[in-house]
């Protein structure tokens, strides 16, 4: 891990029992059974619905230079890309820089408005990794999701900070952020309780 | 859940991926592998190493006016009591309460100093409550652990409050709270955050 040049960030919004995406995912509702039909509060209730008192948090999240997902955060499509979706986040995304999504399946890349365009990585996390960097310049390379992607780039050890939002529910099902990861030794930076919500930052200890 | 009378509050120290206890779990180390060996930092450095700083949190703890606990908390012996095993806290136990100690083996109840007796509950986990509630009078219950009690009080909706205390590191592997518990929805009620550890309260909605 080298912090010469940006940080590499996750940002995460899970629930207390660790899940970021509950099951039943679909094109519908991409975070599938997230808690929000039956209680009023879902897992990303924090940035729209409270958007203004986690302001700082929000803008953190889109403030990165490069920005690293996976295909099933992209998009709902499998396999082969026999459709044209180019995201959940209309024309102009938020992300206004260049997004490298994880995929088995070679796809040109998509310019938005904006600034974002989206890059079809498939070599690896490594390669989508290298590619953020050379992007980024100094800045910061975010881990975007979702928790499968997450994952792997902790368990490769190449995670500099760890941002974790984390909602007063619980799921019991769905995928689960750490699982399958070594134990990892962290440094607790920053904690702040808003609402419905507790924002903890972690330094991952080399 | 009534709360006329006193709350029933669980209080557990997890780390960020939910765990209360790492694997090998023994009498010597009766947090199993949690972290202490390798890292300077372990599950309850919280409490001893930087007990001034928690100062608020621990007296909390040690102000319920009944305990409830596991047996695997309790000690180390399994099956029958084939020795004279008092608990891990000596002859004068922080509790200064009743503690009622799930099992499936009988035993007399076990006075100790400064006022804490140990008794022995085989009927189950409401038996426990009704028996702890009958001692406590109008002061608040904890269920203290191990996370399987814990998962079982929750799990019978019969936990008003939980107090988690999260430590800046992962286990990936022991015994894990909420795991099998249908979904909970929580009222976060309170969040600090010290140099090493946060403190969370929830309510738990009705």
């Amino acid at each position: 891990v080298t912090t010469s040049t940006g940080k590499v960030i996750v940002n995460q919004t899970i629930t207390i029992d660790g899940y970021s995406a509950g099951l039943n995912q679909s094109e519908e509702r991409p975070f599938g059974d997230d808690g929000g039909d039956g209680w009023g509060n879902s897992l990303h209730s924090w940035m729209f619905d409270a958007g203004e008192e986690n302001r700082a948090e929000v803008a953190q999240i889109n403030a990165a230079s490069a920005v690293i997902m996976g295909r099933n955060m992209f998009g709902p499509v499998r396999g082969d890309w026999d459709r044209q979706w180019n995201g959940w986040w209309g024309e102009d995304p938020p992300f206004h820089a260049p997004v490298f999504v994880l995929t088995h399946h070679a796809r040109d890349p998509q310019p938005m408005d904006g600034g974002t365009t989206y890059y079809f990585i498939t070599e690896g996390i490594e390669a989508a990794l290298a590619q953020a960097r050379a992007a980024a310049g100094d800045g910061d390379i975010s881990i975007h999701g979702g928790a499968t992607t997450i994952n792997q780039y902790l368990a490769a050890s190449l995670v500099d900070e760890l941002r974790l939002h984390i909602v007063p529910f619980t799921l019991g099902a769905g995928v689960r952020v750490f699982e399958g990861v070594p134990p990892l030794n962290l440094e607790q930076v920053a904690v702040r309780g808003a609402s419905s919500v507790m924002h903890v930052t972690y330094r991952v200890r080399s």
